[in-house]
């Protein structure tokens, strides 16, 4: 009870100025110091007084994440990766949700609630980057997502060409050809196509294969209920895809059960590969072949960008690290069957 | 672009006072008036400065919402509802993770992060009621969930005991004798044991039915992983059951994703019945059977309780009401499958 930094110093053996650079987390403490005093540290129980901490320094020790919505599971497990990153420089985080709606974009970009906040770690779905160039709060912003902007913020994202491409190439090395893309963009954007629908397109090119646009399903939203109605669209419109790629694990999951109603099986009538490997998708009946995203990894780039740009390092040039990802490969992909002797013949007249 | 509540009195034919009497909430303006300043404040598209309000009064504007995990989606839905409920007030939402353990459900109960919030709704698992009485914090606090206290803060929970029994007798009423329940919680608690497995236990025994105490599974916390884990003991220790009830949603698709590994179909061989109805229960290959909490009541319950509080309001007696669930019924659950002849005739020699 009551264990201050002067009772570690003592167990230590160093001055109260070393332990104090320490649970700073100052660069400038070599690493056999810093094992020395967290020793102390855990022996004791020192527990620092974070608010009056940050106080001192004119902040608040919270950082914000601002996210389309809480109810992917996606952002629910990204949150959880970002609060323990934060943690870890003594940051507690404000997880806000943007509704997917471009104004609250803009509201939490330009600083609302910035009396309480030091930063911000934003996944933008709407923001273009002349609302970026045009932001005039100063607390530090980290970007996430597969937006492209040309603005000077850090921006952490995965490949997401290279992963899609991957997702894609999987299923062609299975003999799937004819290869539906879910999930698409809506006309909103002024942005082309986003980055997973590319990699679908080289992917298909680059094997030899035409994409066929009439393949791609746009979506209104990321849920399960738009992924379901997108695969019903395509099945109603007789197109018989021999595998579906979809956006994310939401939309996939929502395909998958309009492929279980309509009396078709995963993967025998059509294979279905995700994005994002969130839980559920290891439990369902059948179990989601996906792209998994190194999620740890993105918070912990995010959460050390901002605490840098905290810090005060200048942005000279903006950062665009790139977090891993791997294809997780599962139940609902399996080589192409057969064609049938009915298929083989045509459809019956 | 710098509407003011100026602007917004004469577009009404009102008193500045009245207008900032209907952004301020107040109680004492006639459902009339407050249309009239509203139909002006729509038009004008007025935006109070809601910060520079909130400092005015001494506070943040911040209300915390604190979960045991983000990654149950159940939590995910609720903090949706949540920052809508808030949002009629004017407060914003900080989500705040306790990870389902003890020492940081007491840090949030003490008052960790004070300095940016008014106010707290909190979700506990482990505190119990002696935690409670200690708490010297005196920002105010709103408990969700089904743990029982007797301490002087406003609780908002649905009947559980009610609910369980409902879901419970649903199976009966199929012709189910054997209904397992999974997910009691560990010995940690000096709770008896929570009110889902009571339900369970005062249905089977008011239908005639002797609870059978070795199809109950206790898990060590509320994840899929539990339930697959759980169903797969079950099994293991060649119980059969007609029908399994789980503590959750989350529990029940582990134990579905078990029941589909061993070979077994749903309903057909064992009957599934969850509760909380996340969204992924509308999705799987076999839609599950759930209760269903009124969410959006329990967010509102809980914010309208936090805000009059926040406003004064002294707790004479703390508020213990009762939010709606109903049970939805869907692919999971069907009536029991007459005995096969192998059955009748017993196991295989």
């Amino acid at each position: 009870m009551g264990v201050s930094l002067k009772d570690v110093a003592q167990r230590a053996g160093v001055s109260i100025k070393t332990v104090s650079n320490v649970v700073n987390n100052y660069q400038h403490v070599t690493p056999k110091m810093r094992a020395r005093v967290q020793q102390a540290i855990d022996e004791l129980g020192y527990r620092p007084n974070l608010t009056a901490r940050h106080l001192r320094k004119g902040r608040t020790g919270i950082i914000a994440l601002a996210v389309p919505e809480f109810g992917n599971p996606y952002f629910a497990e990204l949150a959880g990766e970002v609060v323990d990153a934060a943690a870890r420089h003594d940051y507690t985080v404000l997880v806000d949700h943007t509704a997917g709606q471009r104004e609250k974009e803009l509201l939490v970009c330009q600083g609302f609630r910035s009396h309480v906040i030091d930063g911000l770690i934003l996944s933008p779905i709407h923001l273009e980057t002349e609302d970026l160039m045009a932001r005039t709060e100063t607390a530090p912003l980290v970007l996430l997502g597969e937006r492209e902007y040309e603005a000077p913020y850090d921006h952490i994202a995965i490949d997401n060409v290279a992963a899609a491409r991957e997702a894609v190439a999987h299923l062609i090395a299975l003999g799937h050809r004819r290869i539906a893309f879910l999930g698409s963009r809506t006309g909103r954007e002024r942005q082309p196509a986003h980055l997973r629908l590319r990699g679908w397109r080289e992917e298909l090119a680059a094997s030899g294969i035409a994409p066929d646009e009439s393949l791609v399903v746009v979506t209104d939203g990321y849920g399960r209920e738009d992924g379901a109605a997108a695969m019903a669209s395509l099945l109603d419109r007789g197109e018989r895809p021999d595998a579906v790629f979809a956006y994310n694990d939401m939309i996939a999951t929502g395909a998958m059960r309009t492929i279980t109603e309509r009396g078709l099986t995963i993967p025998g009538d059509i294979a279905v590969v995700g994005f994002d490997d969130i839980e559920e998708s290891r439990y369902g009946a059948t179990t989601l072949t996906t792209i998994a995203p190194d999620k740890s990894a993105i918070a912990r780039l995010a959460v050390d960008s901002l605490v840098e740009r905290l810090a005060g390092t200048p942005v000279a040039e903006p950062r665009r690290p790139r977090p891993g990802h791997r294809l997780v490969v599962r139940e609902s992909t399996a080589p192409r069957a057969p064609a049938t002797p009915s298929e083989a013949a045509g459809p019956p007249r």
